[in-house]
């Protein structure tokens, strides 16, 4: 095989995060992220965010969705997702385990807007139904859309203007941060939580909670603990932070897998390619023959995303933090041979 | 300050892990558990065990505890376990979080026998009361102590006598396997399901679930999932076993941590300090006085495990990987400073 | 105000339930279902069913939805519904709160078929997501639907073909017994749990579970209690049941209550009304302007069920076992009278 | 049978209140609790207890303090119980079923007091370990015994000073009103959520509960319809309330309740008996040997509590609303007449 195209998560770190781990390996530190590298993680993360948010660390995507669900609402309370959110679709029930309704939204593109927002509020009105509480939308969204900043802030007001929380799924928020008007600050002035995915990124694990809205962060920790989300050796997930926050590398990863996946994009609708979503992240959803999809998978790995008829699939390419543009040319003139 | 004694999971692990893991930085794997460095730990694990168990890889104690729980009891099922184990103190109610209550047994050393457990049956015989199913022990134990294997084998026996399962938490096993005459094949005999700890014994992060009874391996992805405890990145969490476990590195870490503790124990012992509890693993409790731990603290760390009384207090030291006999002796050395 | 068209719940009960009850107050009774009382319903049940299924006696709807799925599915398993389901729309995210997702069909009319649930399976094929295990239909359904004998059949082969439970809402059981060709014994053959709703249909309070499919049923007392559902005074919820099951007269309230519903439901065809929904069962769902509304409330109660537009709302009128033929004559007298 | 002492739901439900429901037959009320009986029974105990507390009827016991707990307690939070206490041994792990942890104090009467709960707070204090919020005590208690005003006050002060709530038990309210210097105002002033037993005193079922920390109170009926707890026939629960409340009715009940079982105890002294537990209200705890037991229940049902030795047993017997000083009287005989 030449290349996998899968996912994101393929290759363990970015070459600096395991630099750095190594240089870490003869230290001691204190467990439970009261480690100084968690300390200078979250004053990496304020400063970027230029809030004092708390900041934790937890390990993968469904975990730390659960755990700031579990954590915000009530018993009785739902959160409002688009009905191709994460926590709706690839979570194994995690929110419903943890007792939560989700309410979905069907969208066109992936993505929440007030209006939507306004129709479940609008149906759910007394005891009899859930309390929605909480909006959820992801960025980049799961199939490959971003949210702008003048819709972000949108949802923020509905939020706040109907006495809901706006939570943020960030774990592909290294792509939204090379594309979006939507710059670090921003998170932390219009969401009242936000994580910002470790794992899809360049860390070997890791998602970087942060809470806007104080008042959602007392206890925060017993919550962590109680979801099994705890680690002993908490500056295992902070590390990679350390690395990725400083400077510009976060953003920057971001900037690559975008930029190998518009070349892939151009290349394919120029050579006269349907695709199954518009996007400009580093998720590609393309519609190949069944044929096709088998000369490919000789070489490349992707994941089949949906059968569209019998001839045809959709299939997802996603660039990550190892793709070159070199990978992708590479991959195109592979295409190319194709009968 | 010269050492940590505070916790056998303050440095990020064992030298050999983190060579693999540098080896391994260029590969592409497959997501979730399904990639070949999981499949090469599993088969080596089910060598050392001689048995073919399922295996799966987790990340930490509370969240593999949960998980295992969660998967096997039914709502209205309860699992028993010593006051003194993890799961019933130190896991911020995880267990009853997933809606299982936790039947306690109070003991003198942190272990079950037979007779606690037919006691908890005996008290629990109809629909009013939760049902038991299922023994949770630990080797070594939260206190330091150890099974032997005729104390695990009644226990098993009891189990199956009454329909419940046997569960082991393994999150010191290589201090147990160092000591006990448990070897690893009859983990795999005389446990439903038990898991051989990484966390605090070498690896960055990382719990390897061992289910000996089919029956409760079935749908386990369906559970971790669910739990949130599964990893995008699972080679992340099984490279270090396959290092852990080749050879004898997993015994020979907590051989080397009982031989420190030993040391240090014995040294204690001829020095007149009195001992709150009985340990021959690496965890020591050793009580001292207020002014004695103001003096340690300046040099080494520790924890304050319990108040004895206005002037003394119960000290755990522990030993891990990084410990060396020599760090031992220098500990003595300024113990005899004092005063 | 001359009568509540609101629900099927305003009175307290049929004169032969509360006659009952006081020819029993002397007796004293085992507590927890193990009565006489019980024991002569759960008979009599069997009787009608023609089968040996078991019997116990919960005491409203929601309660009984979520004791038994909770009971039935393991916590990452999840249960498909009409999106109009009652599990899915007006009990608080009950189901939820034990753990499972609600997984929705849209329908045209609040029914289920085949070829839905082949579509959620299809959709539901590994372990990122839940595991669909369950169909819940209610009959007659939340929107005066009903199904029919060889349209439940489908269901029940579909169901097993796949490895499903059928789960069956029989709070308004007497109106669609009283209108489908599905007769007592279908139930217990062609489904795996239904209950005879009590609450509905003349009993104070009060759902006869029946499981036909024994290995559900096992230990069901201890999911009862879990779920805070075991009544002390088990006997005060299947007195009723031995009341309404005895000779027809279950059926005979469903019948009566469709008769009137009929009547008035022709009545304002005849006069030129829209409808919201196709009902012949009970439950009338018609479209009246909002000054008509108005009208109507003066002297009768109802419940408006859906804005249509600015100038009209869906009302829904139900009919009970109060209801007579002369209360809905009377009705239809004083709609002509409007303008 | 002659008689029953087996428990104090025995028998459907005082004379009066079966009066009532029968006055109230031809009714049509609004559902859920939003009738003109359950506001009046709201009115009755308000002006009962002097607080203008919230109120809300809900069906048994324990269902009642699943939902109080559900509704006040964060996920990672605990509730403190006496380890005879109901919630603790008799539930079937139904506060475990929703998430919390009950933390237990081993008692000689079991009654809880201020420094068994600082034990708990000064055990349980940082986010490794579960959150102990709330007390959880009953009056009368498990064991027959019953709280004094000045024990009472006591505890709150100690809840209010550790920012805990103290939620107490109301299932055998009656018979602790007859004995207690504790009076209705007391439980308002002195509790931040009780409940005023229905089901054990009287009333075919129902528990209302008292909520006087208004800020518990708010979306309690959300909780309530999440916890499958909401009657559609709400007037069912509220109006043995408003003819138990009435007046003395409730006091008197335990007043009756409690001479007959004094009565009982005392004669059981003068023939020499001992006793398991020392009671003043509606429970006895008494030894005898199984000889006894077997001649006793040929005449009268009673509950084996537990084996003493092999010779003896402690039985219990419990006065209810239905029992008189002339049934008492001939027990006495009948005991007499053994051997």
């Amino acid at each position: 095989m030449k290349y996998s195209f899968r996912n994101d998560y393929s290759s363990i770190a970015h070459k600096k995060v395991l630099e750095r781990l190594i240089e870490c390996q003869n230290e001691q530190n204190i467990g439970y992220g009261e480690d100084t590298h968690t300390l200078n993680a979250k004053k990496i993360i304020q400063d970027k965010i230029k809030n004092k948010s708390e900041v934790f660390f937890l390990v993968g995507g469904t975990q730390t969705n659960m755990t700031i669900i579990d954590h915000i609402l009530k018993p009785y309370e739902a959160v409002i997702a688009a009905s191709t959110g994460h926590i709706n679709v690839h979570e194994t029930g995690a929110i419903e385990g943890r007792g939560h309704k989700v309410l979905t939204c069907n969208t066109t593109d992936g993505k929440l807007n007030p209006s939507m927002v306004l129709e479940i509020l609008n149906n759910h009105t007394d005891y009899h139904m859930v309390k929605p509480k909480m909006i959820y939308i992801s960025n980049t969204t799961e199939v490959g859309s971003y949210y702008t900043l003048s819709e972000l802030k949108a949802l923020y007001k509905c939020a706040h203007d109907n006495d809901l929380y706006l939570f943020l799924d960030g774990a592909r928020l290294a792509s939204a941060l090379a594309i979006s008007d939507i710059d670090y600050p921003d998170y932390a002035k219009y969401t009242d939580v936000f994580y910002i995915g470790g794992t899809k990124n360049g860390a070997y694990l890791g998602e970087a909670v942060v809470i806007n809205n104080k008042n959602l962060a007392t206890e925060f920790q017993y919550s962590i603990k109680h979801n099994g989300a705890m680690l002993a050796k908490g500056f295992v997930a902070s590390i990679p932070f350390e690395v990725l926050m400083e400077g510009n590398l976060y953003k920057e990863i971001g900037s690559l897998e975008n930029e190998c996946a518009n070349y892939i994009t151009q290349k394919l609708k120029s050579l006269g390619y349907k695709f199954y979503s518009d996007s400009k992240t580093n998720q590609i959803f393309v519609i190949v023959t069944n044929e096709l999809a088998n000369y490919i998978k000789k070489e490349y790995d992707f994941e089949i995303w949906n059968k569209i008829n019998d001839n045809e699939v959709a299939i997802r390419l996603v660039t990550s933090f190892t793709t070159t543009l070199e990978i992708s040319k590479e991959f195109i003139e592979y295409l190319k041979q194709y009968k």
